[in-house]
């Protein structure tokens, strides 16, 4: 099977050959910001608001890219072009950006940034079954990074916060997923994406000031604007997600996942809910194709 | 100019050709773990302590580098003496272990650990002046990500928080250093390593709760207790760094480095103080070498 | 004079036979919960509702009654009949449902909750003058119980947080009623219920996540809607307790006793204020017979 | 089997008849305390010790027990008396002394406190084994109720925030105990008692401040500085647990418990530690009997 | 040149003679409370609404100033009055209520507010050119004071808190303005007034809980209302105000003062923006004098 | 009778005439700083110590004095000895530095801090019944400013927060003195002074973090330490404070003044407890008089 290709600083590099230096700052203090989108049907979805969101963040890390957000868009469908053509059957890909502050090598101020924009087929096995059964989300002990420190709106690499929760939620359960409380004990969000409870038909999920402003959580939130579901953002606690009649986690590549059971506590609806499914469907419509469809068929 | 010597899962290679994949989780999620140390004349300086150190790290991030203390010991040390003819005169190399989770490519859970050990000259040009001036500490906005959410006992790289605050104080003056506070406004310490005052004859630092249990702040401690100086692990605020009759900064690299202002403000000593140079002298002997000599003699 | 009935497992029984193993954890741990309502004219008001949030209380903690709500009501139904004919003149009941987690007698797992549901008369005479001399409100040092300890959503019979507000504010008053601040400084609630201000018009309490979403409360705001009264939920402090207009107390026997002081000081308005008469008498409205009046009307 | 005797309100009655009315204020709002001691062959150990602790929290929620603390004392010795004919060959009893404010059936202020003291054979089975195996800690994600909510020295029986704990770390193994952390993310107490780590040779404990200082605690804390190893009572974190060389539990039924895992990760010691072990000999040793063996005596 | 007229204590006196004994407590403990207005034209602007806050601080801090709030309206205006024909050509003056609880002096009781009104020339020179360039906000590392502690809206001279912030800023650089984050890390206010962010069209500020409500603030609300441009009232981090389109600081004298750095990162759009203007340009028909050519016709 | 002189700016002055311009700083945003002490037979008391703290708070808020330590000194003994000839029989004097930015009259920067310097005969009968009786201490809902907004140790004139929990106090009891909490729920200290309690024997206090690190606190360690009582600086919290045996409040005037209740409830001991007894005995042996008995003569 031929290989993937890859950007790395400039350049379109077979995958076995898309390598970073051991002194990039990415690698030595997590200095590097990132963003991913996914293609549907090879159609990169939403690219300019992801690359509007990546450009806010460098903005306020200080890292200039040496890239216009024009060029960066162009480089990105320029690979996505590229891979297409390696692309499976009823197969899609995840995209991602990666921009660090650069090499510390010289052992003087970095330079120039390092730019990778890297793709992969979408994993769908690891997910496709729970649009049925529902996913089992688990309340973690540890906590969201604060703002204070570092704002979840940042879309960075150094995510070991997260990377924590997720090792003691797979503990619980190996097919958990984590969602995890801020500091000061409201839900807020997972290495991947956003969390929604669906309240007496109300959709809601945490105010963005807490949580990574997802590009998925957005469409949702426009998505159920269409359908006339009412939205709401707004603190939740294991309460709320305890005595929801639905849940869903939201991501990327999956785009809305039902929930089954929070804490082992199965949740009122079967999954997945019907509101969830609404969700899905007008997502489906959107993108034009079955995105349940699509998943499952990557399953035996 | 001969290449140093880098160490890349389990293979010794030329510096340029040191590399890590994009797929490495270091690189997507900052799931990586490292530690630090330096050579005097050539010889790596507590480094079971770092690696110790280093292996609690791994224990409590549940990540195994598939080489046990000793192997991880012996490489380094085998890394050390192949570079050594390549040492400049009175030169002396920083030394890091980077270990991450491995690499994603596979879309399969990780299966071996991705293990780089890499050296570089001491950049003593960059602080040596220091030694004499005083450096410039700025506290900075930015808090210490509290222990709920990455205990700062964790050396990984996910350190954009710290990054962030180096980058607000460069701001106020491009030659200052950070201390950051914790959450609750005390001192705590910086992308380097730690920071003592001291007041009325007592050596002050923040207690190793909030901070990285510095294998430098240990040896200061060690040092003061032969040299008969109190010491003092206890909460510190900025008063505390204002009204302090000496401060400094310790790391890997430049043992102890004296403070003369704090957000622009002298100290009421001229620096160094004179209890800072006791320890720097102490350290020195300890050593074998002058360590303040040996920074000054790379500036011309 | 002819003792009331109570439920105890299964069981109608006399109230001087209502009686609890002093082996049962409600006793040892307080791990029980509980709703109560109050009859106007011998019916229950809004049991159903009360039910619900009892079952999404009893869900979260994990006990199960070993009854459907269905049940519940109708036993609930049941005891209400059976103590009408002992109703006083123009007197009423409170109802109560508790079902802890059940006996630990036998040393081993708790086996079957205990559910008890006992009633007794509404003790006008300890509230009904406030109607017109307006309460006293003192907001005590105590603090609420933050979410991330014990969801203040969930009815439990842990109370001794609001019990040690009550004692301090009855120090300083023998007739105060507490408010208590949530741990960030903002007025949350007491053991009774609510906490509702009048500011320029506005109905505002504190917003659902730190406080228990009260039916009296709830009925508040939808009588105010009714009346086309603005109202708010929103985080209120102190200085909009002392600067209201006007202020009330939500509980489900008094449904909303006026307030005329805080802290000592009077408020803008004497109790009871215009918009708290309104609420007051759109609620007697609905109910079918004079709130006030029948307080009144046990007072000599 | 005969049954056991019990102390209501002034009165010996047989078990089945130690009951408590409804009304009572335990079972309304958890308004009462409480403290537990056991027995070493049929004598309750350091009663009086418990009896001031018990006394202690009577001050502070000012509950007037109407006993002074010698007659508690006395009734519970002649309460043991009674029962010790009854006592199992090598089995020992836990006893309770609860007071509650009394009862609030009157519609009037309470009168008079109510005044349990119960008694029951110590469950030696359900733990015996990890005395060798060592138990499963798990850090749940609900904190202990901060000191300005409610004060953890203040033994209550409001402790539902402690059995939450319980049910989430029992979901993760059912033979897990908890170890909650405290608001500020330091490891704290559970519903049965303290926790404790040795690091390099240190027992250490959290300080009293934040959770109940037990009298096993204590008890260790004594026993160590009589073995001469060196003791800290200082903050702990989960890092502390996931290092540590050995950890056990403190309760007054199995004294101190060795600690295998925390969150499902090994200690570097195998259970139970050395140092455990000399802390279980001395306090066998103080107490006149094998606190192990008569715990392992009664499984199968 | 003449002398400006304050008043004192019921008397007009000259600028010089206005003072206040040693032993006042504003001086001793910075008892007492402040409203600072401004005239357009010699005409008090809302002074109405500034006395109205004025007295509900009083109200809450207990102060009795001895005069009714139409007194206070009276005396403001008379002394308006007198100082009128000193006013400059194209001048104008700010307004400023001080009202201690009275001198200690008397080792008594206060008896007697002391109440202070003074005006002197608005110092145009110090901002003017802001208008043009944007000032520089700086975050500094001060927090401002939480509610639980002294609440934001009760406007004491006890604002060391706040002149701590100004001089950290000012030492980043010397035009600087700070705005000080909150406890939480929420952007609040300054010493001056209040901080607005524009995001994608919306004028946002934050919550009226963790600020002084500030009369400007309020106005900008009102003309954004009338200028059909929507505003929020949420939380705001630095994230907000970094990636902002455009920002501004509100007070009595500046009215809204164009932003064009933050900490030293350039805003989005060129200062003044679009919104800012249209912003001044109705506040300037709104008070019938054009607010930016006054404060410019007073440089060179 | 004469009036005492007073020290303004340079200059010694007639109590009638010691004042301060309206346009002082310290009047506008209480940008002032101050220390207090005492005399004993007209002698001032470590008023090396006072001048020393005095300029640390000075350093770390920027001000300027314009003098040196030895002439504040020394101008405060001038002071002293003017004063001196109008001292009452048994009297004594309370002496205050106050240095604020300066006047902000002229529109500009301030160019001079003001320096005043004030004495007034210690108001004796305002508290020597509490030797006998007890202090009756409160603990109110205001919370002590954090360090992260202004540190404690900074002796500013912006005392609002503590004027506040004075009046809250003072409305449960006009004769109570507050303790306040801090942030976290500890024990701290009020507006004149610390707090300590004596519980088996050891006089404890809050450490030195988040309270003024008073020179009468320092008195009483010093003075428990020649008397070999041992003593702890640590977090306390209101339990500590209702189950202590005795307590005490220190500040300038009164040196060391008994408690009798703690929010209404005595202590163990009845008032002076034997400890306070002892530091009381043991500092007027230091200074020379009977405190208790200089304070008792003035009373009627």
């Amino acid at each position: 099977m031929q290989e993937l290709v890859q950007y790395v600083n400039g350049e379109f590099v077979p995958d076995s050959e898309a390598k970073v230096s051991v002194w990039d700052r990415a690698l030595s203090v997590g200095d590097a910001v990132f963003d991913t989108e996914r293609t549907f049907g090879g159609k990169v979805f939403r690219l300019r608001e992801h690359l509007e969101r990546l450009y806010r963040t460098l903005h306020m890390v200080r890292i200039d890219p040496g890239m216009s957000i024009d060029e960066m868009q162009e480089v990105t469908e320029e690979l996505a072009r590229r891979n297409d053509r390696m692309r499976e059957p009823n197969g899609d890909y995840s995209v991602t950006q990666m921009i660090s502050r650069g090499s510390v090598n010289s052992v003087l101020e970095p330079e120039q940034a390092t730019v990778v924009i890297r793709m992969r087929p979408i994993p769908f096995t690891s997910y496709a079954r729970y649009y049925d059964e529902g996913a089992h989300v688990v309340i973690p002990t540890t906590r969201r990074d604060p703002v204070q420190a570092l704002d979840a709106r940042l879309k960075t690499i150094s995510r070991m916060n997260l990377v924590m929760a997720e090792i003691e939620a797979k503990q619980v359960d190996p097919d958990a997923y984590p969602v995890l409380l801020d500091i000061d004990g409201n839900l807020s969000e997972n290495i991947g994406g956003n969390f929604f409870v669906v309240t007496n038909g109300v959709v809601r999920t945490a105010p963005a000031r807490n949580v990574l402003a997802g590009v998925s959580r957005m469409t949702v939130l426009e998505l159920a604007g269409d359908l006339e579901i009412p939205t709401a953002e707004e603190p939740l606690t294991p309460y709320d997600a305890y005595n929801a009649d639905e849940a869903f986690l939201t991501t990327t590549s999956y785009c809305a996942l039902p929930v089954g059971k929070i804490n082992g506590n199965p949740l009122q609806n079967e999954p997945p809910g019907p509101i969830t499914k609404q969700i899905l469907a007008a997502w489906s419509e959107r993108v034009g194709m079955d995105i349940v469809d699509q998943a499952m068929s990557h399953v035996n």
